[in-house]
């Protein structure tokens, strides 16, 4: 993090943030200019640089925030005891999670190739680490008999898929309320998996 | 399409198109210029303009084409007659369309934001119209009994959703063969909706 130390960086770096997040998310991260984020911060472009180095650390910094937010999150879920506890635990958490995020979650899928090689390694690592949560829980369900799956790195890509493909369609206020959604997912993956 | 008459054009569109949808793939369509395309197929920009009035058709014409390609491929596939046999039929379809396509692919959902809003509701049309093609297929399996479906939308969407992840990790040469990753996900979405 390219934070600076001191109250005034303490404001103003979650405001830039904030405000990047925005730009990137409905122009593209390689249409917005270091200016523009200035703008709608209200700053000066000066006054970025004080912050960040450039654009490419704030979408590290964006998205690596996103990425250990998410496993800090996870880790504190109370999962239940079962493997088929701790699925439907991991379905309900992430559904939750991003589904109030859908800026955050563009982000992640839309800009990865702007990353750098050595960030995108990092960001990577990330997110290999929050699937492996899920892997886990497949192949200890597996182990025990709680579940049938073929493949578990495949098994894992393929519900992470399915659930992150929620946010191409749901808006607030439509057809299915949140509480329809988890349930009709949960129930989607339980059988997916169950023997 | 903004295709010129004539063997001349026969031959330059094809390859305009091609070299968009590469350079496109790459470097993001912001990112691209006529130019740049232009020097890609050893055209001069003006002859490039003959072809195609600016960027955004090129983009909408290679969607266009894209969907359109898909769904008559879909439309000729052998399907079989039960329930069960649509389904799997859809799924074999999906992956082997899809996987050697990945710079189209790649361009469906990058670019989508790009499309000017009357090009974006014909694309979404047509993407409709494919989804529509699985949502009738698990209608159809619900009524006879042959699925148990909550939802047949959200079905539709979380399996379609599924299925467009491989593009996210696959790789030719990978640690699966294409006969192996149809294998495992025809029996993941068999087990989605089974009874």
């Amino acid at each position: 993090m390219a934070r600076k130390a001191g109250s005034h960086a303490d404001i103003t770096g979650p405001a830039i943030r904030a405000a990047a997040l925005r730009l990137f998310a409905r122009s593209g991260y390689a249409a917005v200019s270091m200016r523009q984020i200035a703008a709608e911060v209200g700053v000066g472009a000066g006054a970025l640089y004080l912050y960040t180095p450039d654009k490419q650390t704030l979408l590290f910094d964006l998205m690596q925030e996103h990425m250990t937010a998410l496993l800090a999150a996870w880790e504190a879920v109370d999962k239940g005891s079962t493997p088929q506890d701790h699925l439907q635990a991991f379905v309900a958490f992430h559904i939750d999670f991003h589904i109030d995020r859908p800026d955050a979650v563009f982000l992640a899928y839309m800009e990865l190739r702007n990353l750098s090689p050595g960030n995108f390694a990092a960001i990577e690592a990330l997110r290999r680490r929050y699937e492996n949560q899920l892997q886990s829980i497949l192949e200890n369900g597996s182990g025990t008999g709680a579940f049938k799956i073929d493949d578990a790195r495949i098994t894992t890509m393929a519900l992470i898929a399915m659930l992150a493909g929620i946010h191409v369609w749901y808006r607030d206020g439509g057809r299915l309320s949140r509480d329809r959604i988890q349930t009709i997912y949960r129930e989607l993956v339980r059988r997916t998996v169950s023997p």
